[in-house]
């Protein structure tokens, strides 16, 4: 099925033209961008932090140290948000209302389940390196059992989840478009810059090649 | 006075050399970010969503249409958790569980309060509109009261807050610095490209200064 059902919950209500439940689409946006904010509450009040994640077929695997708090309360298996936003321009309007930005975003709701089958384990951790730096996941020491026992490993399933996209100029009022100033839209981009050695040894090996945004 | 004092809701536990409850970190990290993401609770359920900002002083101004449900509820004082986060580079261990990334994130946690005050709604406007591109406001058709009617401003103060933030090369364990692989990291800047005009009249103005971040 290549659309997701939209539940009353991840229906777009705000601009729905803007909306897509498209499978492909909710994909591309999870694989292209790096960090997602993850939604949980706590006491009732709603807390947002941003970590890596990696995408493998319709699951999000999050991770972290044992240690934390949030990924302790999250085993439990209590509803999250997972929110990933792509910011791709300023759209600069004649109106100040009309201003805006272009961006691709998906929200992903649902329940976070600890995972503890150890091959399932491995993958989500391999596939959140090989999400930051694709064939990074064969070159580093792999995780050890000390190192596996320090961490938790989430799945989230995007089932209930949505993407909303706004492209291209912005949309002034047509008794605004003699107004007097520049409008368009400035794309944005987050690039690679130059890899930075850490000048630990053995130097000389290749660098990578950084990742990046569209 | 420069600290905020963390509550145990904002002390950072993971990691705490990474917190800050420097005020002025925590402004600069919201002047530079043009997005936050903003957690609240519907139903038990937790929503976080991607929307534009401005900080003018301690306060942290949001806005969006008097038509949608979410701003409709934030509208009676729930509590909130608005994060905003700099992705500054990819940190490339020699183990994968060193793996991590370069950010500056802060989070504020409170209540927000609709400003009703028609100044300071202006207000709020006009930082809005100059955080994306300073200097905007003054050549644009400002609101009018249309537009303001369908508008809805709230003012979250930033008093329950902090930052935290990673720099710097990966951090490796003694035994691993002879792995064979490249270590190190990859700088991210999000960057702004050739602005693109609406071509709808009237040509010929000076395009903006693309705002960059760093």
């Amino acid at each position: 099925m290549a659309e997701l059902s939209p539940t009353p919950r991840t229906r777009v209500r705000r601009l729905p033209s803007r909306a897509s439940y498209d499978r492909t689409t909710i994909h591309a946006i999870l694989d292209e961008a790096l960090v997602c904010h993850l939604g949980f509450v706590h006491d009732g009040q709603p807390f947002v932090l941003p970590t890596t994640y990696a995408r493998v077929d319709d699951a999000l695997y999050l991770h972290g140290s044992a240690a934390s708090r949030m990924l302790r309360g999250l085993r439990d298996g209590i509803p999250v948000c997972v929110t990933v936003t792509l910011l791709d321009g300023l759209v600069l309007a004649r109106s100040a209302f009309h201003h805006s930005m272009n961006y691709r975003s998906v929200v992903i709701l649902g329940v976070a389940a600890e995972v503890t089958d150890a091959a399932e384990r491995l993958g989500a951790l391999e596939a959140i390196v090989e999400h930051v730096n694709p064939g990074r996941w064969r070159q580093v020491r792999p995780p050890n059992d000390r190192e596996l026992k320090a961490t938790i490993v989430l799945r989230l399933p995007i089932v209930e989840a949505s993407a909303k996209v706004r492209t291209g100029p912005p949309l002034d009022d047509a008794e605004d478009l003699a107004w007097p100033c520049w409008a368009g839209h400035v794309p944005l981009r987050l690039v690679a810059l130059e890899p930075v050695p850490d000048g630990q040894p053995p130097a000389g090996v290749t660098a990578p090649n950084g990742r990046m945004h569209a």
